[in-house]
Formats: structure tokens, C-alpha cells, sequence
């Protein structure tokens, strides 16, 4: 090989990468309550795919239930933390679509981006990933063309499409919108352990909803001021506001296979919080237990 | 930088970029009633990712109601109009298959192809995108190998197979097989107006589902001819085939918030046609309304 | 062109195919009993999608019914011949997450790839793919970073996290971890055919679920045994462990249309395994019939 066409070489592969990079953009994950029976959720993904070919398109869920921002807060939390910086989520579960309610763009500490209706959705990301910046969407620029007489379908129209545009770099982030000073939280009750009483309160925040395991916002290192160990039992209360659903005494345990089949236990979910389950069965639906802001957890020795 | 490296620098990049844009195939996008409960999905899509691993495969939806053509026809209608130009859509929902029902490709004004049976799936994007051009599949040609002794899977083996092979241009539109004259329509009412009792009358063209409210096939253009205004209520009334299922009066919305939760209302969909919702609640299920060519709809100031 | 800037093209040429090519990873395909309705399956995408942004990643299903590893394993089958070699298989049902079950990758003599735990769901590829070699992973190396403390999440932080790794070439095969003898599998009744009584003898393998048909392991090329021909008719009997479910004569048929609505047929499925269903209705559900190694179907002439 001659010295110039080593200098070639490397300038070509130099090019290839440069040009390989520069188009890659970040990923684009969408989540809603639409379902997929219809078409809503792929009209979205047209409008994304219409903005770039190039973009990497993913689905969290479209299995939000109807207008649950508490769900959608908290499910947002459960997954964001395990993509890449840069990931851009668009959230569409916005029961206000229509009135006075925000659309924005969150940018966490993280360098994770989300678009949707400003209306307690990122209550739990804001927190767990922090809040860099917040930008309100201007629709005057961040809005499909030929769709103003739309006024439904913000999902497809601004945050399909303002997320899409943010993802495959046609807009910075500065081009969304003006700043605004924060975002919108849902109040519930934080997790908490009192040490005169030995017991840690708490919500139910979620239901594992295939299996109907309890979820609780207590975690582990605030458990381990209880000294637990697997095998010991711990006392368990829950209330739905004021009334008594629950109380039993369950073993805390490390797998499901540690105790008999339909039995309670205690253990530690994939986000290292609290949770009830019965082995092979349906806790929630056998007790039932729902979640909310409104169901209370308290644990004992 | 020389001259010639300059050149050869150029030259790259062209090189680089008709590389890039030559390996773009069309987006493919699925839609079938096969549920996503068993790998039939995941089959199809292993298809076409062996016809080009380059392939952008996407879901539309595969909840269509078991052998609906029905709601195949308007969700391919609801979507196709947000993806570019060149996508190709295979929607196989196939109560004929082993009749003699035809297998086409239509090609429409917009530039979309549409891989299916020829049953009425067609019908609405025939109509509303336009047609270019039609041609049945010759399946001496596109078909999977080792695929003949199959009859019950003409989705995986021909559809999705031929799908892939025109997103990804192993074969070119006419290289599908011979043209055809046009396409098979199911029969509906269309919308219409009445100057004399200025009266709406149309069809109830689906539910949608996840919220339950109905969706008239009657444009806001025609609606404008009664001069509405937001606030102001109209006379509704539903038939299936003879039958009075429900009639009301009901105000004209902008947004769903605009009546108490558990009121209905009148709003225009995100397709800008108009529609029957209650505010929070499920509008077909509260009054047993279904859809399709049987159920017809009349509004009136 | 001068000489050199020929070759200068056809190398920048060989580097861009080249870089190319080997940017391109394996298809990776999910599948898994997590629901879409949170975001567990969103996670394990991030965090495959973290390992490369280059993979395609794909879900088979998430729908497999909750800890049925027969299903998980059936579905596998019926889909993963349809991928190319060197697909990525991620399957987690995994009702035995924290206790001794081996964590495990199948490569078969056709070169896809099962990332899974050890616990039947390999039941159906080992035998109709061919095991080449198993290797155990090795969580010292093939573990996500930071994830030592959760137990229930095998899934993202193992399974997905080592698929990516192995479809995007970050790790070979042998680095999975040791290798295995074999692996475990369910026992069922094969398939089987009596020339004395003429009759044959199987498993109802699974009920395909959307349209309520019964699918047996029962091959048509067994079937062929007994001479059938359209619209001759055959004698079926189905039992639950002792008890008859369900005895009748029945037309085996090309086609579903072949019989009136609501009739049953015999037919040969997708699979071409001798099958039963009702003519645009549920024979499952009809006739109360489920699935599995219980399960046992005859059919004679």
C-alpha cells in the first residue's frame, strides 16, 4: 500500500464512522393508554418515522389504564432508568388533552428527555432522575402541519412529532419551547420509618398486574433498619384510607419457592422495594388490594 | 489537502452516502387478527427479517377482531395517511383463505402499497388514497420455498414473504404478478346531508375501544352545514337496521371537559369525524351501541 | 478516473461494505410471561438497546400464560424457524427465579441462538433444531453492573443483558460461560400411529387461543398413514388423563369454509399438525378442552 492511499484509507474510514455516528440518533419510546387495538398508536409512529427513517422506535406500553397518570408516573420510573442518555420517551396519557394543561419536555440530570402533558406524569422520574430543565412545547413551531384542526390528537401531532424531531436532532433542545420553572406533582405519602415503634410506613404503588403482586414505596435500605433476615416473619397492615383491608404476619423471603404453594411472603422486587406476593398465585385479587395514593402499607416486627 | 485527496475525500462521501441510501428499504408495517398470543406474529416478521435484516418492521395492530374485515379496512385507513410515501402495509385478516378469494397488492395515488387478501380490506384506503394501480400475487413467484404444503398460513408464506421482498426492492411493484382491474369494496352508507331537514345521516364506523366512544363516518365539513357552534346541542339518534337504540340531545364539545364526567357529548375525532363520547365513561357500553354497515346514525339541530 | 482514484474507490468501496457488514448484529427476539402492562419488558429492551444501538430487537410474545413454560416452549418452536441463523433468542418463564435452576444458552445445529433458564422451555428446539452445544452463564461475567442486589429480576439483568451482548458481538458464545451435558425436558407422549387399529395417538399441544383451535403434535405425514382425503370424515376422542372430553365424527377439510358455520373440521395447521376447529367459532371453548402433557387426542378411521 503507498503512503497516500494509506492516508486514504484512514480518511475514508474516518468519513464512514463520522457519517455512521452523525446519523445515528437516540432512541424514541413511546408509552400510552391508547391500547393497540387501533390504529393511534402506529398513526404516532407514521408521524415519527415520516420525521426520520433512521430513528429507533420502541413501545413501552400502550396498556396504561385509561386516563391513570398514577400509573403512568410510576411505570415511566420503573423503565427510564435502564436506557441510554439521550432516550427520548413520549408519554401520551392526558385525560386534560384540550384544556389548560402544559405539554413540555422534561430534561433530567441523566440526559434523558420526556414529552408529554404536564399533569403529574413525571412526578417520579423528575425525582429519581432529577430535573436539569423543563421547556414548554411552543406549537407554533413543535406541531405537524395540516393537523391544527385536530384537537384530539396532541399525542400524534405535538408529542409523537415533537419527540421525533428532539430524537433525530432536527430541533435542539432549546427549540421546544421557553423554560419553565418546574413540573406538576401528584402528593402521596412518602415512604417513612419510625424507630419507636419499629415499623415502616408507606403506599402501595403499584399492582404487578400479570402475577397481582403488591408493591409497596418502601425500600430495602430503609427495611434493613428492621434487621431482617430471610425466613423471619414481619407484621403487615394495609388500609384504603381509613378501613383495615389486611393484616397477616409473613415471612420476608429471598424466591418465591421459599414458601408453599399459594402462601404469603415478603420480598424485594425488582426495584429493590417491598412487596407482597402469594407463590403461584394472585395476592392482589385474592386480598382485594388495589394501589393509589390512597392505600397505606405499614410493616412491623 | 491535495487536490486529488480532496477528490478522493468527495468521492467517499458520495460513495458513502449512495450506499446509505440505497441499503433504505421502505418501512414494512403489520396488522392481522392473529393476537399477539402465539409466535404467528413473530413468524411473519422472521420471514421478512430473512428477506432483508435491513427491513424497518413495524406493528400496526394484530387485535383486529377475529375475520373483521370491517375494522381491518378503517384501521389501515385510520394510519396509512401518517406514514411516508413507499411504506408498504401487509394486513392479513383472511376469513376466505383457501377459497378463492384473490391475493393483491395495491399501489395508491399516495405512493402506499397494500399487501392482503382481497376481501373488502381495501375499501376505505382505495377510496381516500386513491388508486394506482392493483395486481394479484403470482405466487409461482412470491412465495416462501418449502412453503407449498401449507394452507391454512397464506400470511406468513405469501403476505408477509411478498411484503418484504417490495419494501426491501427484491422485486419491484410489477414484478408481483398480473395487474388487475380494481378492488372488492364493501358496501356502507355513505354520509350525507338533507337541506330540507337539515339532518346529518351516516354510519357508525367503529368504537374506539379502549374509551368506548363511537365514531361517526360523517365529516366536519358536512357537519358545518348545520353551523355549529360549541355549546349548542343537536338531536342524535342511533338504528341498528330498523331498530331505535338510542336518541338524545347532546352538546357540541371542543374537549371532553367541557360537561360533567359521566355527561355525553359531540366532539370531531382525530380523523375530524364526528362522534359520540361521555366524559370519563364508556359511551357504547352504557348504551349497547355497536358498529358497522348495521348501525346507522342521524343528527339534526 | 485516473488509476489510483479507481482503486481508491474500490477500496473505500471494500470499507464501506465492510464496515457495514460488521456493524450488522443478530436479530434479538423477547419473549417472555411479563405482560405489556408495565414496563418489565421495556427495561430488558433498554437494556439491551444500552449494550447496542445497533441491535434489532423484537418480541416474540410477552402473552405466554403465567409460569407455562410448556407454552413458552411450544411457541419457541413455532416461530423460531422462520429467523435467520444466528438469531438471538431471549425466552424468561421463569417460575423457578432464585432457586438452583441453571441459567443456560442453547445454540442448535442451525445456528440460532436460546438464552433462557434451564426449566423445559428448550423441551421443543433441542429436538426439532439439534443441540450443537450448551454452555451455563457465567454471572461473574454475563451480569449487568449494579444489579447484584435484585433476585426476582433474572430476566433484564442476566437473560437480556447476555443476549445482547451475544447478538451484537460484544462476547462469543464461549464466553457465555462452561459447558453443559444437555439439557432439561418435559416429558409428553409423542405422537404415535397403530396399524392395527388404524388409529393415531398424540398430545394436544396447544388451543390457538384468538380463534379457540385445537392443535395436536400429530404430523401430517403420520396422518397420511390412513389415506385421508378431503371431506372423508374420521372418528376423534379426547381425554383429560382418564376422562372423555369429547368424541365425534368429523370431515377433514382443506379449508375452513368447506364446512357450514359453526361445524367442525379437521385440518392441517400452519405447523402441519392435524388440528380441530369450528367454522368461524371457538372449539375450545365449546367443548372445554385445554392443553398439555394431560391432554391426549386419537383419531381413527
Amino acid at each position: 500500500m503507498t503512503h497516500r492511499l494509506r492516508r486514504t484509507f484512514i480518511f475514508t474510514l474516518l468519513v464512514s464512522i463520522t457519517l455512521g455516528l452523525s446519523a445515528k440518533p437516540s432512541a424514541l419510546v413511546f408509552q400510552s393508554d391508547f391500547g393497540l387495538g387501533d390504529g393511534a398508536v402506529s398513526a404516532m409512529q407514521g408521524v415519527a418515522y415520516t420525521v426520520s427513517p433512521e430513528l429507533d422506535i420502541f413501545d413501552l406500553t400502550h396498556d396504561i389504564p385509561p386516563y391513570d397518570i398514577w400509573v403512568a408516573a410510576l411505570t415511566l420510573d420503573q423503565t427510564a432508568h435502564y436506557w441510554p442518555e439521550g432516550t427520548v420517551f413520549v408519554s401520551v396519557v392526558d385525560p386534560g388533552v384540550g384544556t389548560e394543561r402544559k405539554s413540555v419536555v422534561l430534561k433530567t440530570k441523566t440526559g434523558h428527555y420526556f414529552v408529554t402533558p404536564d399533569n403529574g406524569t413525571l412526578t417520579f422520574v423528575a425525582q429519581s432522575l432529577g430535573i436539569a430543565e423543563v421547556r414548554e412545547i411552543d406549537e407554533a413551531i413543535n406541531r405537524r402541519k395540516d393537523s391544527t384542526q385536530s384537537y384530539t390528537f396532541h399525542g400524534r401531532d405535538v408529542y409523537a412529532y415533537t419527540g421525533a424531531r428532539l430524537a433525530s436532532g432536527v430541533i435542539s433542545f432549546k427549540e421546544i419551547g421557553p423554560k419553565l420553572e418546574g413540573i406538576l406533582s401528584i402528593p402521596y405519602q412518602a415512604a417513612s420509618f419510625d424507630p419507636d415503634t419499629k415499623s415502616l410506613r408507606g403506599t402501595i404503588f403499584k399492582l404487578d398486574g400479570r402475577y397481582g403482586n403488591v408493591w409497596s414505596n418502601i425500600p430495602k435500605d430503609m427495611f434493613e433498619q428492621l434487621d431482617p433476615a430471610f425466613g423471619e416473619t414481619f407484621t403487615i397492615t394495609i388500609h384504603q384510607g381509613d378501613k383495615l383491608i389486611y393484616t397477616n404476619s409473613i415471612p420476608y423471603c429471598e424466591t418465591f419457592g421459599s414458601v408453599p404453594e399459594g402462601n404469603p411472603l415478603l420480598y424485594l422486587n425488582s426495584l429493590l422495594n417491598l412487596s407482597l406476593a402469594l407463590n403461584m398465585d394472585d395476592f392482589a385479587a385474592q386480598h382485594g388490594i388495589s394501589y393509589g395514593p390512597d392505600w397505606r402499607i405499614t410493616i412491623s416486627k
